[in-house]
């Protein structure tokens, strides 16, 4: 029998993105599952619904309370959680498009979770070329190529493919997770994801 | 040393509130914490943001969402879930005067759970005044002195206060709940804040 699959929608700017792209590995692993990861934006999401922010930026009471959960979820999972100084929500369109062209690389969850420390430890921009050329050759993954690679007007495309996919499947949020058709939506809902894949 | 305690903020016409109202007590006594009921009503708080019906009818993606996710909460937790077909969301104005007026009394529980199974298992309209009578005699608590408690001026006055205390204490949805001034939000974090309470 085929090992059962749950698809990881994942946004490089979205908080609880983070925590679940820490824990999913282990946590999949240990289930037997199989993760697909799939880097997708938000933004598009956002904007065809009118809004050009995050809305825990635009709902200040809805953004103080997530800091707080968000807070208490990483400090319960022991992930460093310091934010950049600069800006929430950061630009994560170069490296989704990084993730994208190395979709089927050995290299794409350990890449997707140096971009997240990167955001969300380690008070990077991930917009800045010299951070994601710097996570890459950590990973022993050629950057001109990798850089090139995702720059091409192919991958470019394919990113917008993937963003209308997330729409028509009716993602609304990130993390999002599939096991088959079935949409589970949040950090909170990926152990149920998995038991769902496992059944 | 007092029991700790926990404030369970819920609106009658949330879904999410309807599991986390059918599990509170027993996971609370459990866990040796107190549950202070709060019942509160979540309309003005979106109309203050310039919403006038629920965000997940609103939104449909997102309330179709919702509807499949209640469903397998309900079904893990073996809550009945059998929506009525004339409204979602039901009118709660009454349901919530009577909570109100009752804060302290015993049936407040028992009372807000049978409210939440007339609304999300029974089919019932819990703006009738004879569902909520029926309710209240099936407890035996007097319908008619509790009526009209519910129905003075110092009680109709004491939940615009309720609501207005929630709002300041930034609650944006329900249900919701206070460790002390740790807030936490949503069905999925009632055992977090029981735990913070009992720390």
């Amino acid at each position: 029998m085929a090992q059962p699959v749950v698809e990881f929608w994942y946004e490089f700017a979205s908080t609880y993105s983070y925590p679940a792209a820490m824990r999913i590995s282990r946590l999949a692993e240990d289930a037997g599952i199989e993760v697909r990861w799939r880097p997708f934006m938000l933004g598009p999401i956002f904007a065809a619904k009118g809004l050009n922010d995050s809305p825990f930026n635009v709902d200040p009471v809805k953004g103080r309370y997530m800091w707080r959960d968000i807070g208490r979820i990483c400090a319960k999972e022991d992930i460093p959680l310091k934010l950049p100084p600069f800006s929430f929500v950061q630009n994560s369109l170069k490296a989704a498009r990084i993730a994208l062209a190395g979709e089927t690389a050995h290299w794409l969850p350990e890449f997707s979770r140096a971009v997240y420390r990167a955001n969300f430890a380690e008070q990077k921009d991930i917009s800045d070329d010299a951070v994601l050329v710097d996570i890459l050759a950590r990973l022993d993954v050629d950057p001109a190529t990798t850089m090139a690679a995702a720059n091409t007007p192919e991958n470019k495309a394919k990113l917008k493919t993937q963003n209308e996919e997330a729409m028509r499947r009716e993602i609304f949020g990130a993390p999002f997770f599939f096991a088959g058709n079935e949409p589970f939506w949040g950090n909170d809902r990926l152990e149920d994801a998995l038991a769902w894949a496992a059944k």
